[in-house]
């Protein structure tokens, strides 16, 4: 009795004693995150311990999270963004650039992965600080607040100051009409599903935010691309497209285009909704670039008053991508559809992070957080576009601002090899053809210039390019 | 010039006046949240200013979230949850009830309305302040954390955890077949998504979760019903079912069925399995109510080891509703379509969510708030059976845990008319033909006894018993 209480007593000890020893080299940094533990074995013996303790400690420790266990690759510590996903589905060299490849390498990438290919900022451009007191502040919000669902449309003062903000951009949409969801994208879901019929043909820009592709597959829809300008849409071949095609629906970018950083012409975009009345096509205008905007550019929403043209945003972008909350305007009748259709897809709204979002939108710093965004993500466009020139790559245009860079690589080299290349060294680039339906953009590379800081991104790309 | 400032100072001076004057009286609680604002003409006279210096400072205070205006309707003090959808869409008296009815009526009901139709627990039943804890550690996290997008399948940790509780279940599921999502709701949805083509038939339990249906039909989904027993599905028209119709995929639930509170009996699960294995059936089990169970039920999921069973879990209904988050464990094959079908559809993941859900469910007071929970739910459940049978109404089962008390009317009671007059006395019934597919329901009602602590829900029941 006495015995067995010893050995347990004792077994747990020196469980407690090897979980120790872990938890100081992950305090003291020598174990970084993403590290690879000790073996079992090799640890045993640092520890003077049998493997059956280090093994009962490493499970101990995989519970608290601190550490995790790879199927048949060993210990690793935790850290966030963790590259686990990576390591979990291998790095997808083999995968092939589908519109859900620059997606998955740049979401499932690791600390070590640079990602000049990837469509968000640097965590360390993001307003933490503000996080931070909205989460303090929200720590001591209503229960209702912090337990129950949210109603259909949303957090009531988040869409008043949404209304108000939109008014600043010329779009009249009151609260009632404007609908919180759980990301732009989810947005732009909800209404495919609200307006499309499996086999509906919707056009898009070619290039365009690839995983509008992706989407549209998930909605059976027919994609017809429209070639895009530095204006915006080719109007001729847009008209001709609503003729050949009759399609229900058109998404694009207004005010920052993705990839190309093109701003839509106030006559493309008085044009493009003439043409729209003419064939009764909705538009759906994802703007969620908006606040890198330097000088305002047309909308589409503010011209065609909502009747016509949806508007989406989202603050994933400027604020966090972290606290997940978009939202939608439209027509009073189709945000009662659409809130319907939220509730039977995803039941209550997230009044979470609505509230903290509106606690950010409200901090006094935010302005001032974008007025420093632009200013920085204007020098890095600069820089970014004389090393690339340096290295043959020529921008397609000069963005007005906003993130992204469209470059044409110097004649005959294929941006999906290289991109293949610069993965082998942890580089996450975007090849044009993942943004073009017709894959015409072989020879073009999208670039975020606020993830080109570091020198190896145009080192690697050299030696990509051969 | 100097008139002019003076004008301009003087007017910013009443304006103000007057938001001092709204602020006061909010804090007073002379003006309560939900409360109508003076109309602008009297509170002009109030206030000895100008129609427009109210005017100006009631917009000042919408842009501040402190009122809000409701078109053709004045302004209202905010608060949480706001009744301000219920009173924009008004009570919706006129809609048909459809399976969309509860969902509508619970969640954009106010503080005032009473109800024991809703699927969730009150505000004061849940963990509040382990979610204020989980908080504050939040805004201490890593930048990264606060503003990234996250991994497709989500937060490692919280994945590893959930596989070690679905363990305790007999589930086998490693943390790489476990994906996190926005919600159950989305879980579900995303796997329809996946696996059903627009025509495809799918299984349901009648009487069911009301919004299957409005989620199937969102789906084009042909819908059959099965007619649910106390032990599970009727197995021999189950069997017929699957001969007639040949589905694709059967929802349900087994710990505790949702509205009926009955549990699937082992000698079903296993016959339920071998018909799934004859005829290639998929099966989606949706498991939210798990932490409710007092005894363990058998769990499709584990019998069947993930082959052919989907299994869904959330913690909406013990944990948060605000912070979305939900998860699904499936075969490693599907986890990874399913990932790709969830980028392209709402982008990354929500670490914020799954960081806030991991703080809760590793603290400590979460079990012994479960236990708590538990209890005082058996106590509701007995309390409630008594006073409805005092009524007249007879309860189905004696459901072994959960919220839900399906209860049968007095012959001849319609319930659904029985739910339109008592939303009139601002009380949310679950009439049974929203859970019925075949509309055989029409004498039930369905109670949430966590919702029934107020005398008045069984003073205004009775009367609109009439």
């Amino acid at each position: 009795m006495t015995v067995h209480n010893l050995l347990v007593e004792d077994g747990s000890t020196l469980v407690e004693r090897v979980m120790q020893a872990i938890r100081k080299r992950i305090a003291g940094r020598s174990l970084a995150p993403g590290a690879k533990l000790p073996s079992i074995r090799s640890f045993a013996e640092t520890m003077q311990v049998s493997k059956s303790t280090v093994v009962e400690a490493y499970d101990r420790l995989s519970a608290e999270g601190i550490i995790q266990s790879r199927r048949g690759a060993g210990f690793y510590v935790a850290g966030h963004p963790i590259p686990l996903s990576l390591a979990e589905i291998g790095p997808r060299l083999d995968r092939a650039v589908d519109p859900l490849w620059v997606s998955r390498q740049s979401l499932e990438a690791g600390d070590h992965v640079l990602k000049p290919g990837c469509g968000w900022l640097p965590a360390s451009w993001m307003p933490d600080a503000g996080i931070r007191r909205a989460l303090r502040t929200l720590a001591r919000a209503d229960q209702a607040m912090l337990t129950d669902y949210g109603t259909p449309l949303g957090l009531p003062p988040l869409r008043q100051l949404l209304s108000r903000r939109l008014a600043a951009h010329g779009i009249e949409a009151p609260a009632g009409q404007i609908m919180l969801t759980e990301s732009g994208t989810q947005a732009i879901d909800l209404i495919c599903r609200f307006l499309l019929e499996p086999g509906d043909t919707v056009l898009v820009d070619d290039p365009c935010y690839f995983n509008f592709h992706a989407m549209l597959r998930a909605h059976r829809a027919k994609v017809v691309g429209v070639p895009y300008t530095p204006n915006g849409p080719d109007i001729d071949l847009f008209a001709q497209a609503l003729t050949e095609h009759r399609p229900r629906l058109y998404i694009t970018n207004s005010a920052i285009h993705n990839p190309t950083g093109a701003t839509l012409s106030p006559v493309t975009a008085h044009r493009l909704l003439k043409l729209a009345d003419l064939h009764d096509l909705t538009i759906i205008e994802d703007d969620i670039f908006a606040d890198f905007e330097r000088e305002p550019a047309p909308r589409l929403a503010a011209f065609d008053g909502l009747q016509r043209v949806i508007h989406i945003g989202s603050f994933s972008k400027t604020l966090s991508a972290s606290v997940r909350c978009g939202f939608v305007a439209a027509r009073g009748d189709w945000i009662d559809g659409l809130a319907d259709l939220k509730i039977a897809t995803t039941f209550g709204g997230a009044p979470f992070s609505a509230e903290l979002v509106l606690g950010m939108l409200r901090d006094g710093s935010y302005r001032k957080h974008l007025d420093g965004l632009r200013e920085r993500l204007a020098r890095a466009m600069g820089e970014t576009t004389l090393r690339l020139k340096a290295l043959g790559l020529t921008p397609w245009i000069e963005p007005r601002a906003g993130m992204m860079l469209w470059c044409s690589l110097p004649e005959g080299l294929d941006a999906a090899e290289i991109a293949k290349r610069a993965l082998a060294d942890n580089v996450v680039l975007a090849p044009g053809n993942a943004f073009s339906l017709s894959q015409s953009a072989k020879g073009f590379l999208r670039f975020n210039v606020s993830q080109c800081q570091d020198a190896r991104v145009f080192s690697v790309l050299a030696k990509a390019m051969g």
